[in-house]
Protein backbone atom coordinates (compact mmCIF):
# COMPACT_ATOMS: atom_id res chain seq x y z
CA UNK A 1 0.00 0.00 0.00
CA UNK A 2 1.47 3.48 -0.77
CA UNK A 3 1.30 5.55 1.74
CA UNK A 4 -1.62 8.76 1.06
CA UNK A 5 -0.42 11.29 -1.53
CA UNK A 6 -0.15 13.81 1.04
CA UNK A 7 1.71 12.45 3.12
CA UNK A 8 4.15 10.89 0.45
CA UNK A 9 4.83 14.49 -0.23
CA UNK A 10 5.82 15.40 3.18
CA UNK A 11 8.13 12.47 3.24
CA UNK A 12 10.11 13.02 0.48
CA UNK A 13 10.66 16.92 2.31
CA UNK A 14 12.11 15.47 4.87
CA UNK A 15 13.99 12.94 2.77
CA UNK A 16 16.16 16.24 1.87
CA UNK A 17 16.74 16.82 5.29
CA UNK A 18 20.44 16.21 6.27
CA UNK A 19 20.84 13.13 8.09
CA UNK A 20 17.12 12.01 7.29
CA UNK A 21 16.41 8.83 5.46
CA UNK A 22 13.73 7.19 4.11
CA UNK A 23 13.04 5.45 7.03
CA UNK A 24 13.44 8.12 9.89
CA UNK A 25 11.46 10.44 7.06
CA UNK A 26 8.18 8.10 7.20
CA UNK A 27 8.66 7.67 10.99
CA UNK A 28 8.40 11.67 11.44
CA UNK A 29 5.73 12.44 8.68
CA UNK A 30 3.40 9.49 10.37
CA UNK A 31 4.48 10.97 14.15
CA UNK A 32 3.46 14.21 13.18
CA UNK A 33 0.09 13.44 11.12
CA UNK A 34 -1.14 11.51 14.35
CA UNK A 35 -1.08 14.98 16.06
CA UNK A 36 -4.02 17.71 16.52
CA UNK A 37 -4.24 20.39 12.99
CA UNK A 38 -3.54 23.26 16.23
CA UNK A 39 -0.29 21.41 16.78
CA UNK A 40 0.86 21.16 13.14
CA UNK A 41 0.05 24.29 12.72
CA UNK A 42 1.87 25.80 15.49
CA UNK A 43 4.94 23.98 14.27
CA UNK A 44 5.04 25.27 10.94
CA UNK A 45 4.57 28.89 12.43
CA UNK A 46 7.67 28.48 14.23
CA UNK A 47 9.24 27.65 11.49
CA UNK A 48 8.57 30.03 9.28
CA UNK A 49 8.96 32.70 12.14
CA UNK A 50 12.59 31.74 12.96
CA UNK A 51 13.12 31.71 9.36
CA UNK A 52 11.98 35.25 9.13
CA UNK A 53 13.37 37.03 12.42
CA UNK A 54 17.44 35.23 11.36
CA UNK A 55 19.42 36.95 9.05
CA UNK A 56 23.12 37.36 8.36
CA UNK A 57 24.97 39.41 10.64
CA UNK A 58 26.49 42.22 8.64
CA UNK A 59 29.70 42.08 10.28
CA UNK A 60 30.94 38.31 10.51
CA UNK A 61 27.97 36.33 8.37
CA UNK A 62 26.90 34.08 11.02
CA UNK A 63 23.34 33.87 11.83
CA UNK A 64 21.96 36.68 13.67
CA UNK A 65 18.33 37.87 14.95
CA UNK A 66 19.51 41.64 14.61
CA UNK A 67 21.44 43.16 12.30
CA UNK A 68 23.97 42.30 14.60
CA UNK A 69 24.92 39.10 15.68
CA UNK A 70 25.80 38.17 19.83
CA UNK A 71 28.99 37.73 19.85
CA UNK A 72 29.65 40.69 16.87
CA UNK A 73 28.16 43.26 19.67
CA UNK A 74 29.79 41.89 22.92
CA UNK A 75 32.23 44.19 23.80
CA UNK A 76 34.27 41.88 25.78
CA UNK A 77 35.85 39.73 23.05
CA UNK A 78 38.95 40.29 21.63
CA UNK A 79 39.03 42.06 18.62
CA UNK A 80 42.39 41.44 18.03
CA UNK A 81 42.04 37.68 17.31
CA UNK A 82 39.67 36.76 14.26
CA UNK A 83 38.84 32.94 13.63
CA UNK A 84 37.92 32.04 10.34
CA UNK A 85 35.36 29.52 10.03
CA UNK A 86 32.81 27.72 7.46
CA UNK A 87 29.79 28.32 9.21
CA UNK A 88 27.76 28.40 12.10
CA UNK A 89 28.47 24.69 13.16
CA UNK A 90 31.66 25.50 13.62
CA UNK A 91 31.38 28.72 15.76
CA UNK A 92 29.25 26.80 18.17
CA UNK A 93 31.95 24.06 18.70
CA UNK A 94 34.44 26.62 19.23
CA UNK A 95 32.16 28.31 21.30
CA UNK A 96 31.67 25.15 23.57
CA UNK A 97 35.29 24.66 24.22
CA UNK A 98 35.17 28.08 26.14
CA UNK A 99 38.51 28.62 25.20
CA UNK A 100 38.41 31.10 22.23
CA UNK A 101 37.53 34.54 22.96
CA UNK A 102 38.04 36.10 19.65
CA UNK A 103 35.46 37.20 17.18
CA UNK A 104 34.41 35.21 14.09
CA UNK A 105 34.46 35.50 10.57
CA UNK A 106 32.02 33.13 8.64
CA UNK A 107 32.67 31.56 5.19
CA UNK A 108 29.57 30.20 4.78
CA UNK A 109 31.30 27.13 3.44
CA UNK A 110 34.26 25.71 1.68
CA UNK A 111 36.19 26.10 -1.94
CA UNK A 112 34.94 22.95 -3.76
CA UNK A 113 35.45 24.03 -7.72
CA UNK A 114 33.57 20.47 -8.16
CA UNK A 115 30.37 21.72 -6.63
CA UNK A 116 30.92 25.71 -8.18
CA UNK A 117 32.21 27.12 -5.21
CA UNK A 118 35.62 29.24 -5.74
CA UNK A 119 36.49 32.40 -3.91
CA UNK A 120 33.63 34.66 -5.00
CA UNK A 121 30.63 32.44 -3.67
CA UNK A 122 32.35 32.47 0.04
CA UNK A 123 32.65 35.50 2.62
CA UNK A 124 35.98 36.00 1.97
CA UNK A 125 35.86 40.25 0.31
CA UNK A 126 33.99 41.51 3.90
CA UNK A 127 37.15 39.32 5.18
CA UNK A 128 39.63 41.06 3.64
CA UNK A 129 37.92 44.53 4.74
CA UNK A 130 38.16 43.40 7.92
CA UNK A 131 41.63 42.41 8.16
CA UNK A 132 42.46 46.27 7.66
CA UNK A 133 41.39 46.89 11.44
CA UNK A 134 45.18 47.73 12.78
CA UNK A 135 43.75 46.11 16.54
CA UNK A 136 44.07 42.92 14.87
CA UNK A 137 46.94 40.79 15.83
CA UNK A 138 46.03 37.22 14.37
CA UNK A 139 43.64 35.57 12.58
CA UNK A 140 42.99 32.00 13.32
CA UNK A 141 42.18 29.72 9.66
CA UNK A 142 40.35 27.56 12.07
CA UNK A 143 38.57 25.55 8.53
CA UNK A 144 38.29 21.49 8.75
CA UNK A 145 41.55 18.67 7.65
CA UNK A 146 39.45 17.70 5.02
CA UNK A 147 40.38 18.66 1.35
CA UNK A 148 38.17 21.12 1.28
CA UNK A 149 39.15 22.97 4.16
CA UNK A 150 42.80 22.44 3.49
CA UNK A 151 42.36 24.09 -0.03
CA UNK A 152 40.20 27.01 1.56
CA UNK A 153 43.53 27.42 4.41
CA UNK A 154 45.89 27.39 1.79
CA UNK A 155 43.71 29.83 -0.68
CA UNK A 156 43.61 32.04 2.23
CA UNK A 157 46.80 31.81 3.73
CA UNK A 158 48.35 32.91 0.69
CA UNK A 159 46.29 36.21 0.70
CA UNK A 160 46.66 36.85 3.90
CA UNK A 161 50.44 35.78 4.99
CA UNK A 162 51.78 38.41 2.65
CA UNK A 163 49.92 41.46 4.34
CA UNK A 164 51.86 40.67 7.04
CA UNK A 165 49.61 39.42 9.51
CA UNK A 166 50.01 36.67 12.05
CA UNK A 167 48.00 33.63 10.62
CA UNK A 168 47.68 30.56 12.39
CA UNK A 169 45.30 27.29 12.21
CA UNK A 170 44.66 24.85 14.59
CA UNK A 171 46.84 21.89 15.49
CA UNK A 172 46.35 18.57 14.07
CA UNK A 173 47.33 15.68 16.25
CA UNK A 174 45.85 12.92 18.26
CA UNK A 175 42.28 12.99 19.51
CA UNK A 176 41.64 13.35 23.44
CA UNK A 177 41.65 9.23 24.79
CA UNK A 178 42.72 7.94 21.28
CA UNK A 179 44.65 5.00 21.14
CA UNK A 180 48.28 4.91 18.82
CA UNK A 181 47.40 1.34 16.73
CA UNK A 182 43.94 2.62 16.18
CA UNK A 183 44.63 5.98 14.97
CA UNK A 184 45.23 6.26 11.00
CA UNK A 185 48.88 7.11 9.83
CA UNK A 186 48.05 10.55 8.12
CA UNK A 187 47.09 11.54 11.75
CA UNK A 188 49.80 9.74 13.47
CA UNK A 189 52.15 11.51 10.56
CA UNK A 190 51.00 14.88 11.77
CA UNK A 191 51.32 14.22 15.51
CA UNK A 192 54.75 13.40 15.19
CA UNK A 193 55.54 16.80 12.50
CA UNK A 194 53.76 19.00 15.19
CA UNK A 195 55.26 17.07 18.59
CA UNK A 196 55.72 19.38 21.29
CA UNK A 197 58.38 19.44 24.18
CA UNK A 198 57.94 18.58 27.49
CA UNK A 199 57.42 21.02 29.76
CA UNK B 1 26.78 31.48 23.12
CA UNK B 2 23.79 30.50 23.03
CA UNK B 3 21.75 30.28 19.57
CA UNK B 4 19.54 33.29 18.90
CA UNK B 5 16.43 33.15 20.61
CA UNK B 6 14.17 31.66 17.14
CA UNK B 7 16.14 29.21 16.33
CA UNK B 8 16.23 27.95 20.03
CA UNK B 9 12.69 27.47 19.70
CA UNK B 10 13.02 25.65 16.76
CA UNK B 11 15.46 23.12 17.91
CA UNK B 12 13.05 22.54 20.79
CA UNK B 13 10.26 22.05 18.74
CA UNK B 14 12.82 19.56 17.02
CA UNK B 15 13.45 17.62 19.99
CA UNK B 16 9.94 16.77 20.51
CA UNK B 17 9.95 14.54 17.78
CA UNK B 18 10.63 11.01 17.39
CA UNK B 19 14.30 9.90 17.43
CA UNK B 20 15.65 13.71 16.83
CA UNK B 21 18.24 14.46 19.89
CA UNK B 22 19.80 17.80 20.83
CA UNK B 23 22.23 17.59 18.04
CA UNK B 24 20.33 16.64 15.31
CA UNK B 25 17.75 18.93 16.50
CA UNK B 26 20.50 21.64 16.40
CA UNK B 27 21.52 20.51 12.89
CA UNK B 28 18.27 20.64 11.31
CA UNK B 29 17.63 23.92 12.70
CA UNK B 30 20.45 25.47 11.34
CA UNK B 31 20.23 23.57 8.17
CA UNK B 32 16.72 25.19 7.39
CA UNK B 33 18.30 28.35 8.72
CA UNK B 34 20.70 28.29 6.19
CA UNK B 35 17.61 28.04 2.95
CA UNK B 36 15.85 30.98 1.41
CA UNK B 37 12.80 32.24 3.37
CA UNK B 38 10.48 30.83 0.41
CA UNK B 39 12.41 27.31 0.66
CA UNK B 40 10.58 27.35 4.26
CA UNK B 41 7.42 28.71 3.23
CA UNK B 42 6.90 25.91 1.32
CA UNK B 43 8.15 23.34 3.59
CA UNK B 44 5.61 24.81 5.71
CA UNK B 45 3.16 24.55 3.70
CA UNK B 46 3.29 21.04 2.58
CA UNK B 47 2.93 20.15 6.58
CA UNK B 48 0.09 21.61 7.32
CA UNK B 49 -1.68 20.67 4.06
CA UNK B 50 -0.84 17.36 4.56
CA UNK B 51 -2.15 17.38 8.30
CA UNK B 52 -5.16 18.70 7.15
CA UNK B 53 -5.76 16.49 3.88
CA UNK B 54 -5.66 13.43 6.08
CA UNK B 55 -8.05 12.16 8.68
CA UNK B 56 -8.70 8.70 9.92
CA UNK B 57 -10.80 6.32 8.07
CA UNK B 58 -14.26 5.71 9.32
CA UNK B 59 -14.13 2.13 9.13
CA UNK B 60 -10.65 1.27 9.86
CA UNK B 61 -9.08 4.18 11.36
CA UNK B 62 -5.79 4.17 9.64
CA UNK B 63 -4.82 7.38 7.95
CA UNK B 64 -6.63 8.74 5.17
CA UNK B 65 -6.85 11.34 2.21
CA UNK B 66 -10.89 10.67 2.49
CA UNK B 67 -13.34 9.35 4.39
CA UNK B 68 -12.35 5.72 3.62
CA UNK B 69 -8.38 4.32 3.30
CA UNK B 70 -7.23 2.66 0.07
CA UNK B 71 -7.11 -0.70 1.70
CA UNK B 72 -11.07 -0.59 3.01
CA UNK B 73 -11.76 0.80 -0.50
CA UNK B 74 -10.06 -1.98 -2.87
CA UNK B 75 -13.00 -4.84 -3.27
CA UNK B 76 -9.24 -7.31 -3.59
CA UNK B 77 -8.93 -7.51 -0.75
CA UNK B 78 -10.06 -10.55 1.57
CA UNK B 79 -13.28 -9.27 3.52
CA UNK B 80 -12.97 -12.79 5.42
CA UNK B 81 -9.53 -12.13 7.24
CA UNK B 82 -9.05 -8.82 9.42
CA UNK B 83 -5.52 -7.80 10.79
CA UNK B 84 -5.84 -5.95 14.26
CA UNK B 85 -2.89 -3.93 14.54
CA UNK B 86 -1.99 -0.88 17.01
CA UNK B 87 -0.79 1.57 14.28
CA UNK B 88 0.03 3.05 10.14
CA UNK B 89 3.26 1.60 10.92
CA UNK B 90 2.18 -1.76 11.32
CA UNK B 91 -0.12 -1.75 8.34
CA UNK B 92 3.02 -0.76 6.22
CA UNK B 93 4.99 -3.42 7.59
CA UNK B 94 2.55 -6.05 7.07
CA UNK B 95 1.96 -4.25 3.49
CA UNK B 96 6.03 -4.73 2.90
CA UNK B 97 5.47 -8.72 3.28
CA UNK B 98 3.11 -8.54 0.44
CA UNK B 99 1.68 -11.99 2.01
CA UNK B 100 -1.22 -10.48 3.89
CA UNK B 101 -4.00 -10.02 1.68
CA UNK B 102 -6.86 -9.29 4.21
CA UNK B 103 -8.30 -5.76 5.61
CA UNK B 104 -7.24 -3.81 8.86
CA UNK B 105 -8.52 -2.47 12.16
CA UNK B 106 -6.05 -0.29 13.82
CA UNK B 107 -6.15 0.20 17.57
CA UNK B 108 -4.28 3.80 17.76
CA UNK B 109 -2.07 2.05 20.25
CA UNK B 110 -2.00 -0.28 22.81
CA UNK B 111 -2.66 -1.05 26.43
CA UNK B 112 -0.71 0.95 28.76
CA UNK B 113 -2.36 1.68 32.01
CA UNK B 114 0.66 3.40 33.42
CA UNK B 115 0.06 6.03 30.76
CA UNK B 116 -3.58 6.16 30.79
CA UNK B 117 -4.79 4.36 27.89
CA UNK B 118 -7.24 1.42 28.87
CA UNK B 119 -9.85 -0.68 26.47
CA UNK B 120 -11.69 3.04 26.12
CA UNK B 121 -8.73 5.03 24.43
CA UNK B 122 -8.17 2.12 21.73
CA UNK B 123 -10.70 1.59 18.90
CA UNK B 124 -12.59 -1.06 19.94
CA UNK B 125 -15.92 -0.93 20.17
CA UNK B 126 -15.56 -0.08 16.62
CA UNK B 127 -13.55 -3.44 16.14
CA UNK B 128 -16.51 -5.77 18.00
CA UNK B 129 -18.80 -3.86 15.31
CA UNK B 130 -16.71 -4.71 12.67
CA UNK B 131 -16.68 -8.53 13.62
CA UNK B 132 -20.14 -8.95 13.36
CA UNK B 133 -20.11 -9.40 9.70
CA UNK B 134 -21.16 -13.02 8.51
CA UNK B 135 -17.89 -13.05 5.98
CA UNK B 136 -15.42 -12.85 8.76
CA UNK B 137 -13.32 -16.26 8.75
CA UNK B 138 -10.67 -15.35 11.01
CA UNK B 139 -8.93 -12.28 13.17
CA UNK B 140 -5.17 -11.82 13.21
CA UNK B 141 -4.03 -9.80 16.34
CA UNK B 142 -0.93 -8.88 14.91
CA UNK B 143 0.29 -7.14 17.79
CA UNK B 144 3.61 -6.51 18.45
CA UNK B 145 4.84 -9.09 21.42
CA UNK B 146 6.16 -6.33 24.11
CA UNK B 147 4.37 -6.28 27.32
CA UNK B 148 1.99 -4.02 25.69
CA UNK B 149 0.98 -5.89 23.15
CA UNK B 150 1.03 -9.08 24.90
CA UNK B 151 -1.30 -7.07 27.03
CA UNK B 152 -3.47 -6.09 24.39
CA UNK B 153 -3.77 -9.60 22.92
CA UNK B 154 -4.19 -10.76 26.00
CA UNK B 155 -7.59 -8.60 26.88
CA UNK B 156 -8.91 -9.12 23.15
CA UNK B 157 -8.20 -12.72 22.63
CA UNK B 158 -10.82 -12.78 26.17
CA UNK B 159 -13.08 -10.60 24.05
CA UNK B 160 -13.46 -12.23 20.45
CA UNK B 161 -12.71 -16.00 21.35
CA UNK B 162 -15.82 -16.43 23.30
CA UNK B 163 -17.71 -14.99 20.34
CA UNK B 164 -17.28 -18.33 18.25
CA UNK B 165 -14.43 -16.27 15.85
CA UNK B 166 -11.09 -17.86 15.10
CA UNK B 167 -8.50 -15.41 16.05
CA UNK B 168 -4.50 -15.80 15.31
CA UNK B 169 -1.29 -14.56 16.51
CA UNK B 170 1.48 -13.57 14.68
CA UNK B 171 4.28 -16.36 15.39
CA UNK B 172 7.09 -16.10 17.76
CA UNK B 173 10.40 -17.61 17.01
CA UNK B 174 13.99 -17.06 15.30
CA UNK B 175 14.40 -13.86 13.22
CA UNK B 176 15.64 -14.80 9.43
CA UNK B 177 19.54 -15.46 9.73
CA UNK B 178 19.62 -15.57 13.39
CA UNK B 179 22.75 -17.59 14.89
CA UNK B 180 21.04 -20.07 17.63
CA UNK B 181 23.83 -19.01 20.21
CA UNK B 182 23.18 -14.84 20.17
CA UNK B 183 19.72 -15.51 20.03
CA UNK B 184 17.89 -14.78 23.47
CA UNK B 185 16.72 -17.38 25.70
CA UNK B 186 12.81 -16.06 25.84
CA UNK B 187 12.91 -15.85 21.36
CA UNK B 188 14.44 -19.41 21.61
CA UNK B 189 11.89 -21.10 23.96
CA UNK B 190 9.33 -19.63 21.79
CA UNK B 191 11.51 -21.06 18.57
CA UNK B 192 11.07 -24.55 20.60
CA UNK B 193 7.26 -24.20 21.78
CA UNK B 194 6.48 -23.26 18.44
CA UNK B 195 8.84 -26.47 16.66
CA UNK B 196 7.00 -27.36 13.35
CA UNK B 197 6.77 -30.84 11.65
CA UNK B 198 9.24 -30.89 8.92
CA UNK B 199 7.59 -31.58 5.31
Amino acid sequence: MPLPGPLQDLVAEFQRLPGIGHKSAQRLGLHLMAQPVEAIERLASVLVSARRALSRCSVCHDLADGAICRICADPARDGGLLAVVSGTREVLALERTREFKGRYHVLGGLLSPLDGIGPEQLNIRTLLERLRDPALREVLLALEPTVEGEATTLYLSRLLVPMGLTCTRLASGLSAGAELDIVDEVTLARAFEGRRPIA
